[in-house]
């Protein structure tokens, strides 16, 4: 059931136009009967300042409004038009739209290519009458715009007017419905559920969302990706405006993979490729829902963190060990504070207290104001980002909310008076009433219902902040993923010497060798020093090992030719009637520190992926790999061996020799250099083992599968 | 500063008895002045139906109550008094209340042994008054019964009678008044702020607990556990009540247990000596304090899963990908409906719908309870044991709420009709509102507010009834922790080759071997068989690599010879002056599989706990074993054993030898009965490495230090 799509790449094309039309409208259509009488009036009810349109053959009224007959009577080509009709007259109102040069629709029926069958025909038809338009769905929710007051959506919902905040694109209607009732002050500046995307995708809505200077952030909730290009150059755009990209990424399971499959159409595509592309693209990835809406309401009320400098206040020592173990769980450091620092809080605390980071300010401070922005500002005046109230409102009643209010002040007053970030949380969400959300808010803070995500979302952004300082010295273009056209004709395996001498042109170092006929091949491995490999060369064989096809270690002509009667016997059980023509004699590669495997895997959608890994048994039962999207560069190629658990056996692990560091990147970079040139044709490439050494690696096997086209 | 501890071993103590009357007072006693008149006005206002006297020598009324001059004037001796007054008269009242054969007592003062210095001289003294008095802190805020509507509290507080519920023990007093605040229905029975713990501990109040049939479940905020052997007995004994523990345990950083050692004075302990703990007795342990709180009310609304089989609805392809993925990260399957049920729902969904488990039933059933019911009762007929419906309200009135409750009672309706057990819940933890939580309760089901949190509980409660009936087969007594004793004197180290007899004695395999004058290894050599491994035996080194000490893989006699030459030299070096007295001539062990580590280390408060480890250096970076405390038993050796990286080697991966596993577990198990038979004196053990071979497994080399007194 994959669906046909129409990528609105050009940003000045007509279709990205009419998003822009779309999202920002002057006049908004319904189109719809009775079901959509509250929609029409909840329209209106919203405050949205222009004109409000309804278009109904069959009445002359609708939600307290006139109704047109047809698109055709409207008094101007609408910007934004919500279609709730069935599936057929669906297309035809969309064919009037276009036709008129309206901006963008909302597609609310559903039943065309998902249910398959004539849905697919219907589909087509969809596709051939939207033409310019911006087309959001079908079988969607379509978009609350709660910057103008603006709901082209089909049910109630809970969405409240901001003046600016974060946006929040679902794939899934129910959760863009659910996020819209959150009770935890999240300012959605948009809501968009983006239902099948025939025509508009997530890339488009983040593109456009991207230009908006009201929008801080944007959320997603993503069951697959189908033009990783398209989201890769979205997401740069985000990246480069500073605006986090936070992303909710179902289907990382088996089941749930099949499931994406089978409900939106979607390509699920590796889940590792996923983590792969977010990690390249500052994308943000999260594992529940309210850790994206705590994140996205951190960055669109505290903004971007400066730094990662934490200091954290809590009024009991058990929240300060809740966080600290959060903390250290999630590798964010919480520096502690410094001599000079330490004497002025020991003068105001009372000689039981522990001096730390997270301090305990204690109840002896406790609804004292006064003292406790002093305490908070003796902490903030140091070399701390951001300052982190732990507070739970467990009052008995507003009246009694006073003394909770002291410590939230303070930290305002102390953030403030130092220029620091505040943060106010509280460890059990629901123990931060909106009263005091819109405090901390007023106050340019954080309010965050939840230890963990506090932490995260803080941790995640400045991350974020991070890595887009570091892109924009090297540029954002690097990380945008490239398309990857489809190979034409079948698979070839190189012999493995010509993969070898292919490769070594890139850089990869691989050992002295020669091929020759079997006749020769004692005086070829004489002449380039024993020990010795041989290998049968041809026939050519892609899997030589389970065909007796290799032997190590020879150390005389005696032992090569040896070897040569084995294999000729091996050859001849595994491929009757096959004679060894040629073979490959190389020098032995000795004195290994570890082996490793480079990889790359072809993938429709994500294009090469390349995958560093530890070779061995035990490490390969371990599964220690990372995996690196082309085209990279050296910087990310180091990091990514030195986020591997054999590093420390590389650098020398408890007194152990180390291995070259230098030549492995080398050595990866020769291949990844080497598959971007050959992004049309490479099917398959897999260097295993890279023999690391004190000085050098060394590629002993190599296998290059190229299309023949 | 650590505290003196006074234990209530005996449940028929007199300390034990007035416990007892502390949780279930007939009578109540508040002694202090005007800041407790809100709290003796709360006693009262929740309906407690007992007496409620007030003790204060200058007033003639408090809170509305006539006021005693002292604990002598009172009509009787208080069953439960809370003592608000500083720390020094506290102790005074403590000794009168005891004097006059009071129940229990809450010293909600502080200022004693955890401020150091004088503190340390006033605890003493408050040990010494309290007798057999059952006292509850210091510095706590004491104790919430809200099956009799008593608030032995200092603040203001959010508890609400319940008929019956699960019990909060938290070590942190803000936390436990965290607690109270929830908007999850949690029905908390008690909540009990322990604070310093110098006469009661978690222990004793999980040992009244778990006695009374109102109480469900109890949970436990946890710094530190100071008496270990107590504690199991009493998680042993809730475990054989079928009343789960469920415990946050902090400090699980390293800067978290810094913390808590500073803070509480409680033991740190080692954290994986927690897990090891909790796993033996069934705790089912929590990072979160949202997750602690969702587990209790599980149990306590819906009780103990009968078996793991789930069945999930919602109305959302989104909601079902995100349990399908929480689903695989916790090991909970998600078994897929029979083919007849599959037919039967293909009958009543659209056609487009994918039939799977979860079940998006989708917007055609939406708001049709009839048709809800039978959609529902068509999977909870099958062959699973419980049902949950993911649903958040994301309603825009509570008149729109209609809708959303037809899927709620659906669900109801269709486990009743089956016997089935059901859970409902919000992945947003604000969209259940409170009425809905009662329809569930009402319906017997679970009302969960987190889609994490709610399938987290779901499994581990259903792990916790697997485990008790395995445990209800094997004896509960077994899982307790025996008392470890001071070891007296000095560690001796073993000669090896007395430590491997005395192991071997117990079962585990070593080689054979011969300790001889250095002038006869060669023809010792020769009668063992070559080849063989030669080491220093006299003079008795801790290190013998390092010393030069050791010759492994030696052939002939002549190898002998040679390497006794080297090693006499090496000695010289390392430890001038000394002559090799005799050697250990050992047979060599060939074909080994896979290497592993085994060790007992000695902790003062765990006790004696076992290692299991993979060797050799790979997999020791990957940090590969696993820790069980001891008296252990050939089930859990086995499990253990299982349970590691290695495992995969050892049942033979990838077309290599397997290990011999049932050989793997005597020798962890000879290991375990040796130290479990020198609980007095062992000092240290380490089997490194034990060589698993495809029949077999020795230690070929061990070390061993015992206290020599």
């Amino acid at each position: 059931m994959q669906s046909a799509h129409v990528k609105s790449a050009d940003t000045n094309s007509g279709r990205a136009r009419n998003l822009r039309r779309l999202l920002k409208p002057r006049h908004v259509c319904i189109v719809g009967g009775q079901a959509m009488e509250d929609s029409i009036r909840r329209c209106a009810d919203t405050g949205f300042g222009g004109e409000i349109w309804v278009v109904n053959p069959k009445r002359s009224e609708l939600g307290g409004r006139k109704c047109y007959a047809s698109i055709a009577d409207l008094p101007e080509a609408p910007d934004a038009t919500f279609i709730a009709v069935p599936r057929e007259p669906t297309i035809e109102i969309l064919r009037a739209l276009n036709a008129a040069g309206a901006g963008g629709a909302i597609c609310y029926a559903a039943g065309y290519a998902e249910v398959g069958g004539e849905g697919h025909g219907l589909q087509k038809q969809l596709i051939d009458a939207v033409g310019d338009l911006a087309m959001v769905g079908p079988n969607c929710y379509g978009i609350l715009n709660q910057l103008d007051g603006i709901a082209l959506w089909p049910t109630g919902h809970n969405g409240r007017r901001v003046e600016s905040g974060c946006a929040f694109i679902g794939q899934s209607g129910n959760i863009a419905l659910n996020v819209t009732a959150n009770d935890r002050s999240v300012p959605f500046a948009y809501v968009i559920s983006s239902g099948n995307q025939v025509i508009l995708t997530v890339a488009d809505f983040v593109d456009a969302l991207t230009e908006d200077p009201k929008v801080s952030a944007i959320g997603l909730y993503i069951e697959g990706i189908d033009d990783v290009p398209a989201f890769s150059r979205a997401a740069a755009k985000a990246m480069q405006a500073g605006k986090p990209l936070v992303a909710l990424k179902a289907g990382k399971s088996a089941l749930g993979a099949k499931l994406a499959m089978s409900h939106t159409s979607s390509l699920a595509g590796s889940d590792r490729m996923y983590d792969s592309l977010f990690e390249r693209l500052g994308v943000i990835r999260v594992d529940s829902l309210p850790q994206l809406m705590e994140t996205m309401k951190f960055v669109s009320t505290a903004g971007l963190p400066k730094g990662n400098r934490l200091a954290v206040f809590t009024c009991s020592g058990g929240d300060g060990l809740m966080t600290a173990d959060i903390a250290e769980a999630i590798d964010l450091p919480l520096p502690q504070h410094s001599p000079a620092q330490v004497a002025d809080l020991r003068a105001q605390l009372p000689n039981f207290a522990t001096i730390s980071n997270p301090l305990d300010y204690n109840t002896s401070l406790w609804g004292h104001e006064d003292l406790l922005t002093r305490c908070f500002d003796t902490v903030m005046a140091g070399h701390y980002d951001a300052g982190m109230l732990v507070i739970d409102y467990a009052t008995d009643g507003e009246a009694s909310e006073q003394a909770w209010d002291c410590s939230v002040k303070a930290l305002l007053t102390a953030c403030k008076t130092n220029g620091k970030l505040p943060i106010v949380t509280a460890t059990l969400p629901e123990l931060l009433p909106a009263r005091v959300r819109d405090l901390v808010i007023g106050g340019h803070g954080a309010p965050m219902q939840g230890l963990k995500e506090a932490l995260c979302a803080f941790a995640a952004t400045e991350r974020f902040a991070r890595h887009r300082e570091r892109l924009e010295k090297d540029g954002l273009d690097g990380i945008t993923v490239p398309p990857t056209p489809k190979p034409t004709g079948d698979g070839h395996l190189l012999p493995e010497y010509e993969a070898k001498q292919q490769l070594s042109a890139y850089g990869l170092s691989v050992p002295d060798a020669r091929v020759v006929a079997p006749a020769d091949a004692a005086s070829a491995a004489a002449a380039l020093g024993f020990p010795v490999v041989l290998k049968v060369a041809e026939p050519v064989l892609a899997h030589k090992t389970e065909a007796g096809a290799v032997a190590v270690n020879l150390k005389s002509a005696a032992d090569v030719e040896a070897a040569l009667e084995r294999m000729a016997a091996s050859l001849a059980q595994y491929k009757p009637g096959a004679v060894i023509a040629k073979v490959l004699v190389e020098r032995m590669v000795a004195d290994v520190v570890a082996e490793l495997i480079i990889g790359v895997k072809r993938d429709p959608q994500f294009g090469m992926a390349l995958v560093i890994g530890a070779g061995g048994i035990l490490v390969e039962m371990v599964q220690d790999s990372a995996m690196l999207l082309l085209p990279t560069d050296r910087a990310a190629i180091e990091r990514a061996i030195d986020g591997l658990k054999i590093a420390k056996l590389l650098k020398g692990y408890r007194g152990r020799p180390a291995g070259d560091l230098s030549a492995v990147a080398n050595a990866v970079a020769a291949v990844a250099a080497f598959a971007e040139s050959h992004r049309g044709e490479l099917l398959e490439l897999d260097v295993n083992p890279l023999m690391v050494l004190k000085t050098g690696a060394v590629a002993v096997d190599a296998l290059v599968v190229l299309a023949e086209g």
